[in-house]
């Protein structure tokens, strides 16, 4: 079928004369031409796009060079971007883009977990048994997660399925570390009968966002710093409640503050506690290890934990009609 | 020696709590993070750069899967990018960016010629003499292009470099042409002692951006044609004068008004007429061709007359000065 685009045909123009276009009528008209839909979404958001993109281009009266640099600058970002590295995310990222369109869909119910930046290093994982590791052998500092899914009314929610990601001690995913071919430091649990879950992994550590490709190049031009406060992903999704797409961050990160994606929040920062309880390491199959405090050596774990509270897809429904 | 970006000393943050972001205060901190930097002009295209990208998905209420969709037309269009296809230069020229790109850098010393946008099929060419052909055999209908280099004064302006390039009769660069792997239809010329050039090429005709791409999916989506009115580009550069990027355009071509790329204006459309004079063609090296009209078989070829005005540097310094 002939598309729009590629029609031979000579377009009837109903006689219309060639208009001069000017720094002040050349966005109505790129509006208009592109308004010749019935689309009524796609019409307003491209009528939206040229004309920020055209304000933009007036407001900073872009030079040819610097033009020329930009769409050069999008052409490597998109060269750069792979299944394994997410670039063009990264740069929406980093220009606080992907925080706001995460804050924008995921209106809160209030009373439920916030949410965070789903990030460009979420991947398919396995399945895993509560007490299982999701690490494997020196990935790094042992930390036991814990903590039950509950619904807004303080209910367990059973067989809610988290799925879990985060860097080894290293400060490296999976997909970055060329020693891994398969996955490492994420799986998948489902919570129990009483909401609860306990998952065995590593300490994050604060790491950078890829930085060795152009938005690096860029965030060193705004003399932006690229580590990522230490955080462990979650993505948790049951069919009775809205999907989460969260993290947990270490409240001791220096880097809080200076998220290069935006993605800390106060209510998402815990506290990552040292713990010698082996009892409490015996019941939940973690495995402790031993690390100097105060010059001596302790026999321990770290712990982690949250309770995650999901809204009712009902309750979400009822909020968005009464926006 | 270590950028900021990859610094792994801890930041001093000097006390600065986590603040929770909102769609109310993301963008502000965003800028402030982006501010750290002792160049003015990046900061500034930066910070509005942040506002409007972010204005834009506030107003629009961008979802997930649209932001989604971006990012992955985006990566698209930065992986169909490569030196004999622009799709990302494309992709600015069909959102009206390159023209107003072009109208803010060219503001017009008055009285010289109007710029138009240099579009993605500008490339090295071989010097000719006037008088010469671009185009191989058979690559058109041959058109005689002659006319004067002058300056706002009304002087010839002699040994000015007239870049030029063009389709031939079937609509296509030669990089898109798979059966050449030189240039053909494109040619650098001098102006002779009287200002005065002559050139043999072809007629162009309407042709397609090329839509086989993500930017075309695009003009599909917003219900736009592809075609070009029919046109010859020229990049005119002497060493006193300003650079002039510009094109001529076939008056009689009916997609003047629905340049997808937005260049054709007014005091750049100029008849291209048929003539029969033998003796012109004899004294511009022309090779006339035979081709119907009304019925009968007429020996003549194409003619293209056109001026070019080019302002002094020194007139555009002072215009500068004074705005």
């Amino acid at each position: 079928m002939a598309t729009q685009s590629n029609s031979q045909q000579k377009p009837d123009t109903n006689g219309a004369k060639l208009e001069d276009l000017t720094a002040d009528n050349l966005t109505q008209h790129v509006i208009n031409i592109s308004s010749n839909i019935n689309n009524e979404r796609v019409k307003f958001i491209f009528s939206k796009l040229i004309q920020h993109a055209h304000d933009f281009i007036r407001e900073t009266d872009i030079q040819r060079d610097e033009w020329e640099a930009s769409w050069q600058f999008l052409t490597e970002v998109g060269k750069a971007s792979h299944p394994d590295r997410q670039e063009m995310i990264l740069l929406s990222d980093v220009l606080g883009i992907s925080a706001l369109v995460d804050i924008i869909n995921s209106r809160q119910t209030p009373g439920s977990t916030e949410s965070s930046v789903l990030g460009p290093f979420h991947n398919e994982a396995h399945l895993f048994e509560n007490g299982d590791s999701i690490s494997s052998n020196g990935a790094g500092e042992t930390m036991l997660i814990r903590g039950t899914v509950r619904d807004l009314r303080g209910n367990p929610v059973k067989a809610a399925l988290l799925d879990i990601w985060e860097t080894n001690g290293n400060g490296k995913y999976d997909m970055q570390d060329p020693e891994k071919d398969g996955p490492d430091c994420r799986g998948k649990f489902y919570s129990g009968e009483d909401g609860s879950f306990y998952i065995n992994g590593v300490r994050p550590v604060d790491y950078p966002v890829p930085y060795d490709g152009p938005v690096g190049v860029l965030l060193d031009l705004l003399n932006r710093q690229a580590y990522r406060p230490a955080h462990i992903h979650f993505v948790i999704a049951h069919p009775s409640y809205e999907p989460l797409t969260t993290a947990l961050y270490d409240r001791e990160s220096p880097r809080l503050v200076l998220d290069p994606v935006f993605g800390a929040k106060t209510s998402l920062t815990e506290d990552i506690v040292w713990s010698e309880d082996l009892e409490m390491a015996k019941k939940h199959n973690t495995k402790p290890f031993v690390r100097k405090v105060d010059g001596q050596d302790r026999t321990g774990f770290w712990l982690l934990e949250h309770d995650f509270i999901l809204a009712d897809r009902q309750a979400v429904k009822q909020r968005k009609t009464h926006d």
